[in-house]
């Protein structure tokens, strides 16, 4: 197994604070105020687990010009340390009365010089990372700050990929690449559903994943439920497709695809939904180059889906990928984002099947110059059988 | 591997449901509004992974009198009818220009008759999990609704565990160790910490985890420098303290404890250290009664971490536990959460070791009428030898 470099020079980091700067310079904002797990990550590189309790609230100050400043937990300095960031600022939390509301208006006040525009994610796909009583309390501390949209400069800066960060998850992509080929060593027809799930997880990690915050799937004749249920303990049997869909981590990047396969011999039907899945890959990949509309690669795929008409009510059929197991663009009608090389996104695909049943199919790409990249081991049209 | 059943009767939502419903009435909230994964869950056992995509809202209006309506994705449609949830109303999303705004706009305002008050969780350990910019339409389309604080309503409820969610912890504990017990299998002196990591969790899925969302851990001489960074490739020496934290999941429902394990024999001063640990969780146990007081937990186990002063600078030294890795109150000197039976928590004691390392140890109870329950298989004071 080989591990790729961890982390990024320091140089990587720069690049993404200027790239920041201008855009608020463009906008008119002297701050950005980041609380989320990846937009701190974006910035700083600190990477931790730890974000999983949601007790403590984070932040980094981006001023418009200058360096990062970090308003942290005590618990996470030291980690902070060990990045690139040098101003770093701690509080002992949690505390109930003042977790980190004074030390963080401070340091907006003193990065101001008192009054200005400070800019926070607050579009599509964001949260507040924080309680909204701190949220209300630090604005009425800071009556001459204005905290305003970012106009997504953020979320437009973390669509377009660095080759460095391509790189990472291309890596996450041929990890599991490697677990969905075992797949037929451990899942046959009898095989419980939750055990394929646990395996399949383990599996990813024998492959090389850092941890694997996202396994979805389903199984059933000819198709399945839907994507998102949990695994019940119902063995498979013949007939059924099963779909596993995982998001695992190597180093902070995500891979997002999935793998159908079928237990024993597909019927046509079977059969022909898989290659009609790929077909539809197949052409929203031939459109993706940089000046496609997010929107059209949508169409593409539902012309396939829908066996040339389009139109179907397909919902959302890929999105952009990166530190987030979704982030970005979002392939849809609506979206009329322009295709930068260096984005990455997932093809998704999905039609229905007989019974009320689905299937899906996704492949992840990197737009190039030319012709994308797949991340992504691309998936043959034939699905693969268990129990051949 | 006995795999209890999963989820829970329809009783203990309702229940649930009841016992919110006169605190809103006691606090004069007309509805709660809750958009976060365990919030939501709480009251519809609404249970997916699929709340890693940050992209789309999801909704639980629960009303003063009468049954919670979900207010959710289309895509999250199918399996919130599998809960005991009637009332589903759902969008495609993600939709740029209304996620979801008017409909649970319309929800709130058909609930509470057009006007009143919502009590959204806003205190210490809750976010706010929709983009903000949605949050101010929301509130600008229904001016004569007011959005309040809950009154930590919800986290107070979520504190007090019943039998069946109890139930649900101990058999996280349960897996976390058995995996822990095979730890000596496969980490030893030249081990990299990176294939720990791995291999543990693994190890948690084959014993019968769902899933592991959380894995920190340590090792150094004598101690380890912090317990939030991920694992470098470093190898285990003999010298080295091992120590791995999970908080695994089975069927939505955390453990959250560590172990330690020292590489080759361990010196005076690691075995005391170790000791001292046990001890200070020991003397936090004798005391976890109903009545006592959060604060007084901390105190107990600072007086044996300080050898009898006190006053350690120790930070958070517990916390409660269940839905999330950390949830509820904190053992810290400012938290006076009075203790009831039913409550679940960690005593996570911590001490500082020579050359600027640390230990940690962690244990998970549940608060009972007598003396209290230890979830977690109580570790012993002798810390386990690996290359023995």
């Amino acid at each position: 197994m080989i591990e790729p470099e961890r982390g990024f020079p320091e140089v990587e980091y720069r690049s993404r604070v200027e790239n920041a700067q201008s855009l608020m310079a463009r906008e008119g904002l002297d701050a950005l105020l980041l609380n989320t797990e990846p937009d701190v990550r974006y910035f700083s590189g600190f990477l931790t687990r730890f974000w999983e309790s949601p007790t403590r609230p984070w932040f980094l100050v981006l001023p418009q010009s200058g360096l990062p400043i970090a308003v942290i937990p005590k618990i996470g300095a030291a980690l902070m340390a060990k990045t690139w960031i040098a101003d770093i600022r701690s509080w002992q939390a949690p505390d109930p009365v003042d977790d980190g509301v004074t030390l963080l208006a401070e340091t907006l006040s003193e990065t101001l010089g008192g009054a200005g525009r400070v800019g926070v994610p607050m579009g599509q796909g964001t949260c507040l990372r924080m309680p909204l009583r701190d949220w209300h309390a630090l604005k009425a501390r800071l009556p001459r700050i204005r905290f305003d949209d970012d106009s997504d400069i953020v979320k437009r800066l973390r669509m377009v990929k660095s080759e460095r960060e391509i790189a990472k998850i291309r890596n996450a992509c041929a990890i599991a690449d490697r677990a969905f080929a075992r797949v037929p060593d451990f899942a046959c027809s009898g095989t419980p559903l939750d055990r394929v799930f646990r395996r399949f997880q383990a599996v990813c990690l024998e492959e090389g994943a850092d941890w694997v915050p996202y396994l979805a799937g389903g199984a059933g004749q000819g198709g399945y439920d839907d994507v998102i249920s949990p695994a019940t303990s119902a063995p498979l049997k013949a007939g059924d497709v099963l779909m596993l869909d995982t998001g695992l981590v190597h180093d902070g990047y995500f891979c997002d695809f999935d793998r159908n396969f079928s237990v024993g011999r597909p019927d046509d039907g079977t059969r022909a939904a898989h290659e009609r899945l790929v077909d539809a890959v197949a052409a929203a990949s031939e459109i993706a180059r940089p000046g496609t509309i997010a929107a059209d690669l949508f169409h593409a795929m539902d012309r396939v889906l829908s066996g040339g008409a389009g139109g179907a009510d397909a919902g959302r059929l890929g999105h952009g990928l990166g530190m987030q197991l979704t982030e970005g663009l979002s392939l849809i009608p609506e979206d009329d984002t322009v295709l930068e090389t260096g984005m990455v996104l997932t093809l998704e695909p999905g039609l229905d099947r007989p019974g009320g049943r689905i299937m899906v199919h996704e492949e992840n790409i990197a737009i190039r110059d030319g012709a994308p990249a797949f991340l992504s081991r691309r998936a043959s049209r034939d699905i693969t059988v268990l129990d051949g």
